[in-house]
């Protein structure tokens, strides 16, 4: 098992299955040192999660982001062939919320996503975050989360 | 004719002209092999376009999306003094849809984006995106794309 | 005092405290030649500043958004300890906006951002810029903005 896969299972949770995208871009991208990670939703596919200030409350968005943040490990443990030793640092984590007007709880629900990314990757996943409500998000999720990582050559051998 | 520009004009479209910003702000910057794309708007100074969910159909936001793709082909090639060679890889898309809380079809809309700019750019123009719902976007739009590639130096002569 | 709080000051303003995340999440990273500046809002902890178009006026969002530049300089600051010369470039601000959906007047506001940025910074502060109207943003801020810089090593002694 991936050192990705085996601290997401110590903390009784599973990776997703890395989404296959249906049209014309990927899940990742990498140049030179830098790894980007497409926007990731928690839940796709499911009934809708609804927004945030209208019938779900912050506890579950903190839950969807945490789903959202183990599609952005799957993504990674994916994009680097299990290799965890090649992130060097997560730069940044951009979370969306989809949230009403009045809503000003987002730190409280971004932190399901940043708290398990820092769970699993240690100080290399401490990041630069931003948090923004948004109006709607992909299938009616009711959060996404995209990253960008410093990452090194694989070990030659 | 730049690669660019012949390409979108087999596909009977044109390459609008770059946007002179206004403001303290520019279309593009480079550093190292990164060349950043400001947001593009696909037909600044028109009618404001709607929101989807809200008078404006998937249809129609999903041919202003590659309205505004069209505007990132247009700056990458003003960027890259029409030289497509220098194109390594689109990294990155990032989609912003004028969406009213319960519209749940971003994918589709943001398609006319990745579809466009993988017509034109093939393969190097996979990319990983990120799709969200937003409020409202600059003059009325309807959807705003940016973008990162990676590029290479210029040939040397 | 820094050049970029010396310059600050003498536009009659003041660069505030650097924030201290709560959180598993930092204010800035680096990597190689890119520091990246965490989601900054102009007043945290101040009373909700509002939506632009529900109660708040454009001029008072482009307020907003100067004091959120303010906070993307002070974290520019620290991270480079003050020294401003390693600096290469302001590569792309993030301005989102909390605003209802009939408001078409986000390059107003994000002005505020962009005017401060390059008053402080020169040409090295001219930007690629994305702005968004979004639903609502943390603690009911108005205006949030990040930021993505091309730095140089310090240089050697």
């Amino acid at each position: 098992m991936s050192f990705i896969a085996d601290a997401v299972a110590k903390l009784d949770k599973t990776l997703p299955p890395v989404k296959v995208p249906a049209a014309n871009y990927v899940s990742f991208t990498m140049s030179g040192d830098l790894l980007i990670i497409a926007g990731q939703i928690g839940n796709p596919g499911a009934a809708k999660a609804g927004v945030v200030g209208n019938g779900l409350s912050v506890e579950a968005a903190r839950a969807e982001a945490e789903r959202s943040a183990l599609g952005i490990l799957a993504a990674i443990d994916a994009a680097l062939d299990g290799d965890a030793d090649r992130i060097v640092q997560v730069l940044r984590l951009g979370v969306f919320i989809a949230s009403t007007p009045d809503f000003d709880g987002h730190s409280m629900v971004a932190n399901g996503a940043s708290d398990l990314i820092v769970a699993v990757l240690g100080e290399k996943g401490r990041h630069a975050r931003t948090a923004i409500g948004v109006s709607s998000l992909p299938t009616g999720a009711a959060v996404e989360v995209d990253a960008v990582l410093q990452i090194r050559p694989p070990a030659s051998v």
